[in-house]
């Protein structure tokens, strides 16, 4: 019989997992769950893969700037394009939602599903994490993927609902992840339907459709999935109201946090970070029963490529 | 050994049917699509039960109308409600989009969607057809329930694409068709997520979120499957798009129209109804390579409570 969960040391953390897919999977139990409700839900950055130094799509934004740039001289001097192609950090993250909402735009729309899937395909194969030098597909946590499949091996239905845009994610969700496309759940723009030159084609819209972060997360679950999940996993306060609702209620359920705690194998950060703002999940976890991971002293092994 | 679809009498749209899954289910021929591929689209009214003489949501809306007037006294002079209320049919059959819209937000918003459910689950329970006197959950089609058994035994997903709103057609996606609620995809309204005295709910708003039908639904296919799928079944104009989205290409795909040509055992409708028009898709089905489906000729029996 193989170990569960490896990756995991011995300790709450571990336990609370396996705790809990057992009471749920015990058939006659009056906590048994059936099949069919045994949703669990995971974000992506922080939680499935690391988001440092910036959210991996973000990066991917950045590339597409620097691509798309030589059509586009007047970015030279104009903002927020010029601090992406001067690689300002300290600019680029004193911008608010709305200049970076137009780095999206710029390079997220105007073209089909088909081509948006093929750039980021492109971009994945030849870039690399900056301080790692590894793929960003290979910056996954070990832990979590044991974590995942675990779940799907007592017949959970595992979902990706992120606050990244969920045709970014579709495009290597299945292959790293495990998560089929109609398994993600994330921010989207529009798009349209056409035919053009008798070939139907979705454009994709510079328009916001959807933004699946914060009270956003329980609504884009509802959309997708339609019932409410039983085990969520998060890292920020961008997940707040996702665990909130997977867990109201008197029946067994699972809300976890991990903590970015471990500078020496991956990074440490929380309440004072820019990026992946974890304060008020942290502060409200023991009252509310959420299990809160330390990278540090519940993971033995935190990526793939480690030995 | 179990007959293949015992509902379909032998004949092309059969032929057609079984000819498909035996060839994208032959493992090392070039047709050959792998599992997660193999994603199958349905539209509801019509396609997988009766709409005649009514889509079914909307008797539900008129009758939510009914139990709802009690507290709005100002709705026996204000159309479109009076109509309803009045029974007036003509009237009702004039109004627009708008006066429609209206009717469902009256009756689909301004509660959680917990307690939209249950009015469904409660009026699935009671209501009755007005000709058959059956429950609405009854008036489903056999040959098709038939399909959707033989394509998930054949390791298809199915997945519902309706006009009709999700969040009613989820109430029994499961229970009658077998297809679970993340596996609906369907018009929607705004949610808004809160928390009420410590409880998070979900507050439907009088909103419309996305409207599934025409160009709508390539749009919510993407959205919610994030692949084409590789057979779509329809029954009207409003599945055009669908069926031309999922076609497209050289590789084998399959649409199919169910033709409402049997007043005898269900009812006889196309290009001349005003709901559920049939017109386009029928006229352009053999350039496109469409089954087109006869009620009277392909199907032996309708209904499942048929003997």
């Amino acid at each position: 019989m193989t170990e569960t969960l490896p990756s995991w040391r011995d300790g709450a953390a571990k336990q609370a997992i396996t705790d809990f897919v057992t009471r749920v999977c015990r058939e006659g139990s009056t906590e048994f769950v059936p099949q069919p409700e045994r949703i669990a839900v995971f974000d992506v950055d922080g939680t499935l893969w690391s988001e440092q130094p910036f959210y991996f799509q973000g990066l991917f934004v950045f590339e597409r700037v620097r691509v798309l740039a030589g059509g586009h001289p007047e970015w030279e001097t104009t903002q927020p394009f010029r601090a992406v192609l001067e690689n300002d950090w300290p600019t680029l993250g004193g911008f608010g939602i709305q200049a970076l909402s137009e780095l999206v735009m710029a390079t997220h729309a105007g073209m089909t599903t088909f081509d948006f899937a093929r750039h980021v395909e492109e971009w994945l194969a030849g870039a690399r994490h900056p301080t790692f030098g590894r793929p960003f597909t290979e910056m996954v946590f070990q832990p979590m993927l044991e974590l995942l499949a675990h779940l799907r091996a007592n017949d959970f239905k595992t979902f990706i609902v992120s606050g990244g845009g969920i045709e970014f994610i579709r495009t290597f969700g299945e292959r790293v992840f495990g998560v089929p496309s109609e398994q993600v759940v994330g921010s989207s723009i529009a798009t349209r339907y056409e035919v053009r030159d008798g070939e139907p084609v979705l454009a994709r819209l510079p328009e916001l459709d959807f933004f699946d972060d914060n009270e956003g997360k329980p609504v884009g679950i509802n959309r997708h999935i339609g019932r409410r999940p039983i085990a969520a996993f998060g890292n920020s306060d961008g997940d707040f109201q996702m665990l909130e609702w997977t867990t109201a209620g008197d029946a067994p359920r699972l809300g976890l946090i991990v903590h970015h705690d471990d500078a020496e194998r991956e990074f440490a950060y929380d309440r004072h970070s820019a990026w992946g703002h974890l304060d008020r999940a942290l502060a409200e976890a023991p009252a509310r029963g959420w299990t809160v991971v330390s990278m540090k002293n519940d993971w033995n092994r935190v990526f793939p490529f480690e030995a």
